[in-house]
Parts: C-alpha cells; structure tokens; sequence
C-alpha cells in the first residue's frame, strides 16, 4: 500500500510488494533500475491506457461527435504513437519530427493535427505531401505559405484556424498562450482573426474546417474554457455571413494533472461537463449546428503514467543549512524545477513504507546550483545507493531532455501487469557523438 | 563595418560585405544558411583560438606555472578538444560523456580534470581505467568510492579537493556554486573541508595535489576572485601539520563575457592579475611555495565566438501590444532566456548596416510563450525570409540543447578565413528515434 495522501499522484497501478519495494505495473521498481540502470523512467501501460479512455469517453459519452488527438509535445515516440493509435486517438503534432514519429507509429494520417506558430516552409511541404488530416493554421505568413504549397502540388488541406480568444487561464507565464499578448493564433480582439478566417475561405487550395484555440497548460480551471468556447462560437456565428461554416471546433488542451499532494485537478469528466455544456448550450442559443468537437490532452494522459527513478549518491549535509541528496540524473532530463519552479513528490522506491523521518533536498548530478529535483522534502533517512522515485513524470521531461553536460539521456521502460518492455533504450556516448564530424 | 556599439559582442573577425552581409571568419552568413540550413550555430575559430591564448597569455606572462583548462560544459565535442589541445589548454571534464569526448578528441589525459558533485561509480571507473590527469573529489562518497576503486584496480590518483569558500559571486542563484548552502565542495567554514583534506592525505590509493574552488559564473566582479583565492591559500597554510603540501591551486573559472551592448566583463588580464596578486602575496605573507595554478574559462573562451543564424517566419503584430518576429530556432537550441532571464542582442544578417526602426521581440518555434529569444528590441522592419544573427551563444546553447518539440538539434560550422567546415551535422528525424525500439 502507498502512503495516501500521495497515492493518487502516482500511476493507477503502484503498489508495494512483500520484499518492501514500490512497484508500477507489478514491476519491481528495484529490480528495474537492476535490469535498466539509472536514470530511468517508467511508464505504466495501464494508466496510459485507461487515461486515453477516460478523455475520450467524457466527451463522448456527452458528444456525439467527439475526437481526442493526444498531444504530441508531451512526448512522443513511436511505440507510444502506435497505443494511442489503438486506443482511437488522433495526434496532435507541433514539427517534422513528430509528424516523422507519427508516421513511424502508423498513426491513421487524418487523425493528425499540425500546430505551431512558425511551421516552416518544409514541415508544411512534408505535411502536404503525407496527406496530414488537417493543418492549424497560426499566421498570415503560414496561410500564404500553405495555399501557395497547395497550389503547387495540385492539393487541397484541410485547415482549422487558431483564433486568440484573449482569456487568461492563470497558469505559468510561459505556458499562458491564449491571451492577447500572445506570438499563437489570430487574435479576436484586433479583427485579425475575421481576417483571416475570410483569407482562408477566399484561398482555392485551403478548406477551412473550423476553429481552434489553447489557452495554456496546466489550467486547474473549467471557467476559462467555458468563457473562451462561448467567446468563440460568438465570433464564429458572426462570421456565418462571410461564408464560414463550423465543421468543426477544438478548444484544444491544457488539462492539469496532480504533481504533488496538494493539486487536486478537474477530472476529464468534469473538463468535458464543462466544455460540452457550453458547446451545446451556446450552439443552440446561436442557432448553429454542432460542430464535430476535437480536445488534445497530452500531459493529463502521459503525466500520471510516469514515474522517474534515480539512485542516491553523494550526500552532503550542511548543519542547519540543508542536506543535499544527490542523485544520478537531474535538469538534464527533468528541466521542469529549474524552468517552471515545478515541485515534485519524492518517495523511496527501496523503502516506500519506511517513516520519512529526514528533510533532504534531490540535486541532480549537473555542474550548477539550479539542479534541483525537489527542495527540502521527507524522505527515510537516505543512504548511496537506495533508489527514489519521482511521480508524475511522464509528460515535458524526456520531451525536454537535453544532453547537458554530455550525461546520456535515460531509457524509457513500459510495464504492464509484471512485464517490462524498453520502448526507448538509454543513449551510448557514442551516441551522443554521432552528429560530430 | 558592425555597428560600433555592438561590435564587441561578435566574435572578432566579425564584419560586413559588398553584398551588404554579415561575414564570420571571412564567410557570408546568408551564404552559410544557404549552404547548412537554420538555424545555424557559426563559431568562428580565429576567436576561439585567440581567447585561448589570451587566457593561457594573461597568467602564464604573469605566473610561472599556470595551466588553462578548458570547461569543456560551455559546449565540447571532438573536433573542439582537438584545438584546444593544440592551443596546449586541457580538458574540464564532468561526466563520462565529457570524458570520451575528451578521449576522441585525443585530449592529452594527464590534462584532463574530471569535476562534479556526483560522479557515479561508472564514470569513476571510466576516468581511473583511462588514467585521467586529476579527480577534483566534491564528496565524503566519493573520497570512499574513489579511494575503492583504486585499490580495486591497484592505481593510485591524482585528486584535487573541492572546498566551498562561502563567499558571494553576486551572479544567477542557479550559477552561485561557492556558497555555503551549496551541493558543491566541502565547506571550509563548517569543518568539512578540513575532515576531507585529512582522509584525502590518509587514503592510501590517492594523491592529493591540492585544492580547487569554483565560485560560480559569470562573476563580472574581481574582488570575490581575490576574497576566495586568499581564504582558501589561508586555510591551506592552516592544513601544513595535517600533513597538506599545496602542489596545485585552482580557483575554478566562471569568467564573464558580454552577451549585450552594456556589458563591459573584466579582461582576461584583469582576471589573471587579480588571482596572481592575491594568489603571490598570500603565498608570501604565509610563507607558502607557490602551487602551479589551473585556471579553468569555458563560456569566455567558446561563447564569444559563436553566433547563431535564424531564418524569420511568421510575423504577428499586435497593435499596442507587441510585434512577434517567429525564427526556425528557439528554446531547444537556447534555453537561456527562459532558463535564466538572459539577454541577447539581435542583428540582421541579411542588412546588418540598415536602420532597426522596428521593435520586435524574437520568438521561437516552439509551442510555448516561454519561448523568446530575444524581447524588444530593435531591428530593420523585418520580413520572412530575413536571416538574423545572435551573437555571444557560443556556450550554453548546443551544449544544453533538447529535441523538445522533436526539433533536430542545429549543426555547428567553423569558419576561418573565408573557409567553413562542418564539425557536428543537422540532426535527422531518423537520428532523433534512433534509441526507439
């Protein structure tokens, strides 16, 4: 049994088991850093699983047209691309690489969603050509760059166009994308976006399927999404006379997940109550059809699947200044604290039950004082050599991993019901050189 | 001619062209991003070679047994520790990867010091087995884990301790390393740092030469330079009946550079004759042989000498607001803005001599608002397709990059004297997955 008040911060199927060892997916967390090494993260398959249900059965079961595309940027690598593709998910993907990636999982090409602000003209021409389902078209330059690709190869693409809806979300500022000072999307409130949607009907290569908005990540609010989905469909109606017809409406992603104790997020129900009541509601007010409604999860899903694991080392202790726990990974693959000031539950993965009697602060192992894992919180008084597992650290932290340092970045294990599969094996030195000429 | 208020922040063989270009090492810029792509890292190796020798100059005309070590954490890769080898610098090494590099680049291992706060026994083993140079040992751990593996392998080691000084560099928290409350060194104040000099000298497997600091970086100020390097050669003279013969002497690097118009760094001669003063007068006044001295410059040797090129997209003006500039680059390649609050100046390439009669803030590619280069600031009316140079990102941007968004990380070009040469590639999107299984 895990401690409680941090039971639900960790995958669906965490346990311990009688050699007194954390276990995810009936895997023994210390046999796995036996087998992998560490640093390593672990997902459980069960928890990705059933998160992708979850979403896409909230909506569902209260839309009748509904589609969840998993948010790519999270992270993504084949294997994954190819379980979300299972479980009926589109992806939603921000560059080459990650389109790249959904094609090497197989991922059904119109389920896939190409966003960003600054797509460049050859991940645009690479989309086009790969038959991508539709394009999110961010800029004037991107809706020029597009019809102009179209024209060219012969092709129609189907668009949606990202509209600013000027509502804050309150959430990190670097994460806050749907406010008007904003490099994402055509802002409402200048008239840029009845621009371009026109631009967009006008354009004979681009067939403008609908609208998109995000308005940042993580957002533990529903009133934004009521507001901005409500702010939207408003102008959408308004642009009935210019000739937009509303096929299809994404109020796109954002949805929390619990880092620590104390973050007690909306559940996909809640977030799809919330949506879906306002889309209906709002529709029918206006006298509009509803459109197919598309929302693009990726953090609420991969997030909570994800454990990191890392072994102790060097400890330093400061009297009355702080004890400083080291460990053998750090900013280089979790940029999350350092960047974000994001915290983090830790928990011994040699010794879950034992009385967490010691107020230590996680360090990495990387040349600067900003990496740090998790600042003075209660582990069991640490040895070098027991082994920590940190929650909730699915999504953003192998995405952003880096070889700072040159410190390989760490493997990825998927378990499931007592088995472990490398979906991502951890990077050689070799590896590391292999750009250099 | 650049801009005389921004020429000192571009590497010094920076200049301007008939055509009208920005050159490097006597290359076009525009010409180089036509020939490798964008974003671009450019270093130019006239500057990379003379910042060696100034560094290496300004202590040896000033000291007779002084070393330059290079930090090989503000960016390494094989072909760069082969010219710094040449320019007769050694290698700062802090994890394995750094020390293959070093090995690849046929770095001579007796220059070759191996820094960090949790060495793991992998990489103590890798460095021993190789016969690296010195071991500059940051913990009790890691004195019992080094002291283990050489009698295990029967070798003994050159080490070095670390000692925290606790004095102020007045610079970024996450950069500030010779504090007290810090996961680095053994602390002088507390006591530490004499316990660990004294099981260092009883450690039958290990060698010790001396003692290093390192304060933090970029230290802009002298004076705290001076501070540590006398309190630290104090506490040696104080460690003499414990048996501490001070051979060596390392007052670790942090050397500052200037990323903007307004920042006016000390010299390396200002460098140099502030520690040898400091470091000559305590000697005498404690009646101290004069240990060789290491110094260790990373960032003011590479960070200079790089500039990076990015192609503009999208354009998004927000009236009253703000006028977003979107570049092919951002956040994965330079981490710094977001990371620390960095500043860095932006010049057109393409019309470097032309009027910056807009204010724009440079953004990047990626999908979060964290993700600006560069905030208003000035350049001419800008248009997509225009190339834009950020000087001064030589180091701490290759070497702290990620795939985030699944980028492929930039190739890096050295040029000199209107040659270029390639000496890391573009990464593929087949390159990104190849750890995938």
């Amino acid at each position: 049994m895990l401690p409680q008040h941090i039971a639900h911060v960790f995958p669906d199927t965490t346990d311990t088991n009688p050699a007194g060892h954390l276990t995810i997916g009936r895997c023994d967390a210390v046999e796995l850093v036996e087998e992998y090494g560490t640093p390593l993260y672990v997902l459980d398959e069960a928890t990705l699983r059933s998160k992708c249900r979850q979403f896409a059965g909230a909506f569902a079961s209260r839309y009748a047209n509904a589609q969840a595309v998993y948010a790519s940027k999270a992270y993504i690598n084949p294997a994954l691309a190819r379980i979300f593709a299972e479980e009926g998910l589109g992806l939603d993907v921000v560059s080459g690489g990650e389109l790249a990636v959904a094609m090497a999982g197989e991922v059904p090409l119109e389920r896939v969603y190409f966003h960003g602000n600054n797509k460049t003209p050859a991940e645009l021409e690479e989309a086009v050509a790969a038959g991508i389902g539709r394009v999110v078209v961010d800029s004037f330059h991107e809706l020029d760059l597009l019809e102009r690709i179209c024209a060219e190869t012969g092709k129609t693409q189907d668009i949606l166009v990202r509209v600013s809806p000027g509502i804050d979300p309150h959430t990190h500022a670097y994460t806050t994308t749907g406010i008007i000072d904003s490099k994402f999307g055509f802002s409402i409130q200048t008239g840029d976006a009845e621009k371009a949607v026109t631009q967009a009907i006008a354009a004979p290569h681009l067939n403008l399927q609908g609208l998109h908005f995000h308005l940042g990540s993580p957002i533990f609010e529903l009133e934004p999404y009521q507001a901005a989905t409500d702010l939207v469909l408003r102008f959408a109606a308004g642009m009935r006379e210019q000739g937009l017809y509303l096929q299809e409406f994404s109020p796109g992603g954002g949805f929390a997940i619990a880092y620590t104790r104390n973050d007690q997020p909306p559940s996909p129900d809640d977030y799809a109550e919330a949506i879906v009541s306002t889309l209906a509601a709002t529709c029918e007010e206006l006298g509009m059809e509803q459109p197919s409604l598309v929302i693009e999860p990726g953090r609420s899903i991969i997030g909570p699947a994800g454990v990191a694991l890392y072994r102790i080392g060097a400890i330093k202790e400061i009297p009355g200044v702080r004890t400083y726990v080291s460990v053998d990974g750090g900013m280089g693959d979790n940029i999350r604290p350092a960047l974000y000031q994001a915290s983090y539950e830790v928990l011994s993965a040699n010794r879950p039950a034992a009385e967490p009697d010691a107020t230590v602060t996680i360090a990495g192992k990387y040349c600067e004082s900003g990496d740090v894992l998790a600042s003075d919180i209660l582990l069991p008084t640490p040895a070098a050599g027991d082994v920590i597992a940190i929650p909730a650290a699915g999504a953003y932290c192998p995405s952003m991993a880096s070889n700072y340092n040159l410190n390989p970045r760490p493997p990825i294990v998927l378990v499931n019901d007592g088995q472990s599969r490398l979906i991502r094996r951890r990077e050689s030195y070799a590896d590391m050189m292999l750009c250099d000429l």
